[in-house]
């Protein structure tokens, strides 16, 4: 592992890469409204370089609609809808590709997710933000699927509850698929945390003793979906990340080179109690360091 | 163990035993509204032998007193607030007695628990059931303690994530105990079932690292609060319940006898795949058969 603190070690992870997966949640910010410093000028500095650049966020709250819009405030007008892969965009990408019987969809999550899933053609059913929308629930579906909800509510975690337990009585089988968007703990925020899509799993799982199919990072079936559109060359392409257990897991199983920022979830101590061949390819302190070695 | 199917094992079940543990969901009643057929001519019978009857439940969403309106309205009159251990009223006399120094208390939790915890002198915080009083949450407390919510919020949850998670700077340690009523993963109910307060407790779990302390059945705790106050003969008591996994793992644990009925959530096909030193001393389908067989 090297841990960029020259300009000639930045210079040599810029020039070893031509593609960049970001992940976005303590990586570009923390909690959308503000950028991390030097976050904004690192991506510029890669865009005005040729180098692709392409988002690979977890985050099941948002649509990567809502995504465009944070980065144009930020000033990064040139992103756009196709550079952007979310564990919501890519779950809905699983159901319609791998699983197309399933059309009936319950979904537990905000109005990102709905939104995604509203871009497919799969019939879907959700609660609405005021609890309401209850009454109109179909006896049952062929899949759940879970995202971050703001709004989460025991009605609706019995709900979902209700439909993974159901089974056919004729096959003795589970009439519902379990799909969760990733299975993150924790969100880590400006100012502390909270719970992730992760949890909202877990309560399912335990409720319901299913175990669900899950889309996000370190699950491959987000990379499947990015590389399905894009051609990457594994040997040119680094996921940077702030989670070991995630982002560093993940650019493993794919084959990519790694680099950990400590401006979000993971920290150095992690890092030092993670086993030689767990480690990321390179770590520096946030993606804004790339920028000011490289000014110095 | 003896499946009681005639007049002379039940009345052999019932001359054995003096005092009688009582699991309430799925023996006695599902859902509350109405009692399981035969239950309440059961418990007449033994309280007109002059047995002694205990209400031990796991329930963690109704107060004692709520439990005697029930008993009442089943025409149960004999049943006082002394004759019931719950979940909820055991972990109130956990945090007195055990742990003398908390005293300011977040409660994640409906009206029930709320009302057994005002009854003893802890400091006590919760959501109202509307979502108000959230923001005079104190900054730090000294336990979370959780039970059944029927009015589960992301916020409620969020919060009790945020205190479990708070370490004390100077000391390192988490300064919020983490205290669960049980782990029941669902209730049963009259056509379905429920989310039990140990998924509630397997979000928090899952989204703050934390092992909670558990009061309710399997663990001992339970059978501590009520030995603390009754004396029992463990050789002359039986539990009694539907949940293998519960109320015969807590009888065992507490080397009394068990009954297993199957008016509720474990089935027979369970029972048999369960090895023998871990089945209970007798089971039936319900309690009404021990009036029934009798009165044949």
């Amino acid at each position: 592992m090297i841990e960029i603190t020259s300009a000639s070690e930045a210079q040599a992870f810029i020039n070893g890469n031509d593609t960049f997966l970001f992940d976005c949640d303590g990586v570009i910010w923390l909690g959308y409204q503000t950028p991390i410093p030097g976050s904004v000028e690192a991506l510029q500095y890669l865009h005005s370089l040729g180098k692709r650049v392409i988002f690979v966020s977890n985050n099941s709250l948002h649509s990567r609609r809502d995504f465009v819009d944070i980065f144009h405030s930020f000033g990064l007008t040139h992103v756009s809808i196709d550079d952007i892969f979310t564990s919501t965009s890519a779950a809905a990408q699983y159901i319609t590709h791998i699983s197309p019987i399933h059309n009936n969809i319950f979904v537990l999550g905000g109005p990102g997710i709905v939104e995604e899933l509203e871009l497919t053609n799969l019939r879907i059913f959700y609660i609405n933000e005021d609890g309401t929308n209850y009454d109109a629930r179909p006896e049952k579906v062929d899949a759940v699927i879970v995202g971050l909800d703001s709004k989460l509510s025991y009605d609706k975690l019995a709900l979902a509850n209700t439909y993974l337990r159901h089974v056919n009585d004729t096959s003795g089988a589970y009439e519902a698929e379990f799909i969760t968007t990733n299975m993150d703990n924790i969100l880590v925020m400006k100012d502390g945390s909270l719970p992730g899509t992760g949890s909202i799993s877990s309560f399912l799982i335990y409720s319901s003793g299913r175990i669900p199919t899950i889309i996000g990072k370190p699950s491959i079936k987000l990379l499947d979906c990015i590389t399905e559109k894009l051609h990457i060359d594994p040997k040119r392409t680094c996921m940077v990340g702030d989670r070991l257990d995630t982002d560093i897991v993940f650019g493993h199983k794919g084959g990519i080179n790694t680099l950990l920022v400590f401006s979000g979830y993971s920290t150095r101590k992690e890092l030092s109690e993670t086993p030689t061949d767990k480690r990321p390819t390179f770590a520096c302190q946030s993606i804004g360091d790339l920028v000011k070695f490289i000014a110095q």
